[in-house]
């Protein structure tokens, strides 16, 4: 990974950057005692040290994970703190100001709302890697027992070749090589099968998160063209504020495209250069109807494995069902 | 604000919550002992204490906007935590999963990098609501003087109606009043002002933010889709991994569009139902290139704006500069 890094370090400006420079480094940056709590340093280091061998970094891993979370939701929580005192701020100014900061405060408490269920999401797909964990957890016996056995046997060879015993250790290795084999499949099955499905749900969840991040910011920029930012000459009077239809309307429409928003409605698109991938990520063709459907029918297996159902007691169940329907 | 949530509690589900139903309650959310910090409570309740009565409100919001910042943080260092521990767990797997996780990693590390940026944006916007608590306060002490003399004046016709004082106190009424005339507009004029322009700004932060979130995110089912997950029975050898190439491919082609990406070539866009006013945020005519131009310039002015550079200062500069080189 550091590869990367530090080719990126020197990288060149982007184009954004260029169109507006970046600002200064954020006041708040300077941090006496570092940056994050006891618990979390905590977490991190003691899950590193304890549990099978195998396991220990990616428990870790679901660790740290967890740190990301409990971050996430202090955002979510300061957010909507925020939300609210701009509206009571605004409260006491003028008519449109008093009017806009309060549809302000709820597109932001918004903000707070959808932080909060992609943490919900942002848990499953947590869960989802803790199984790779367990796995990996369960794995560890049967190579132990393996290397165990294989000690005894150099061991016995150097020191009394004729022994009988030889033969009969050499039946467990056997044995537990068989074993061992059908571990190291599973570990690698499931490992891969979690990681797809875990990575998958994440980004399908940050794509959500973002883009309605961005429709709400939208909708926020409406919103403050309809603040009177006309300079007034002291003693003048400014024209009565008649934006009340319009700042409820932009607060509907906003409500109403962020719960029409689905996954197939997404507008972000990676352009990839290498076509074989892309096709299998987003559809370009005509066929989008259909590949929607299969899309959909994906999500909903997602969905399902995450709750611990497989396709196979889905199956079972209906059959089931049949039967006593029948 | 309220009567908007309360409707809000009620609402049906959203058609992605019908696709989808909502994951469980994540479990991180339970805590004892409150979701933020000592640090945090203590700066928003201060605040409130001390100063002029006038910028009290707005001065709990800045403390406020600070504690989202302190948050964003640790979402950003968390996240860069988690895309290394990634990085490193994958290293000891088969090929396929170690490179793809190694990737999977740097694009994790980038959505650490963009919290930075956002943070730092965050700030500027921070600083500009700052200064609508400057004029604030600033403001308080004109009121206060009229205030005062009015008293004076009142107190003194109950007690002594023929006090040659009465006469002097009202012609200072009078310049008071106009003091505060002009410092009332001058607080009128600077609160609109500033309130658009930081707001302006930080949707537009939060429109790029957002974007690129989801840009990443979309690289990232690219990545996915690399990975083999058909499963192996024990004993068989999984084909050997040629996925290098591709995978270095997408992260290039993530660095490019995330560099590449500017606000004009946004896609999230408001679908807003008041035609007079989604024409002055969005342009859907087809004199899209001319008013592009005027955003720029728009985005450059609040740029300087922000750097507290004023327009009249600007063309002083010009001009004083033309008659340098003349």
């Amino acid at each position: 990974m550091h590869r990367t890094y530090s080719l990126r370090n020197s990288r060149a400006p982007t184009a954004s950057q260029l169109q507006s420079p970046p600002p200064p480094i954020s006041s708040t940056k300077k941090h006496y005692f570092g940056k994050s709590g006891i618990a979390s340093s905590f977490r991190k280091n003691t899950a590193g040290t304890f549990g099978p061998e195998l396991s220990r970094k990616l428990a870790q891993y679901v660790k740290m994970e967890k740190n990301v979370m409990r971050a996430l939701e202090l955002v979510a929580s300061e957010r909507r703190n925020v939300a609210k005192q701009l509206s009571l701020w605004g409260e006491e100014n003028e008519d449109d100001v008093s009017d806009i900061t309060d549809k302000l405060g709820v597109l932001m408490y918004e903000l707070g709302e959808l932080d909060d269920l992609f943490i919900d999401r942002y848990d499953q797909y947590r869960l989802t890697v803790k199984s790779i964990r367990n796995i990996e957890s369960s794995v560890q016996p049967s190579r132990d027992r393996k290397a165990r056995i294989t000690d005894k046997i150099a061991y016995l060879k150097y020191k009394d070749p004729q022994s009988p015993k030889i033969m009969v250790l050499e039946q467990e290795l056997v044995r537990a090589e068989a074993e061992s084999l059908v571990a190291e499949a599973q570990l690698s099955n499931i490992t891969r099968d979690k990681l797809k499905l875990a990575f998958n749900y994440q980004f399908d969840s940050i794509r959500e998160h973002a883009e309605k991040m961005a429709l709400i910011a939208g909708y926020g920029k409406a919103l403050l063209e309809l603040l009177d930012d006309n300079p007034v000459i002291p003693g003048e009077t400014r024209p009565a504020y008649d934006g009340y239809e319009a700042s409820k309307q932009i607060i509907i429409d906003a409500e109403n495209s962020l719960s029409n928003w689905t996954l197939d409605s997404a507008v972000v698109k990676p352009s990839l250069s290498m076509h074989n991938t892309s096709n299998e990520v987003y559809d370009t063709s005509d066929e989008e109807a259909i590949e929607n459907a299969e899309y959909q029918k994906h999500q909903q297996d997602l969905e399902n494995e995450l709750n611990g159902m497989t396709e196979t007691e889905k199956h079972f169940d209906q059959g089931h069902h049949e039967q006593i329907t029948a």
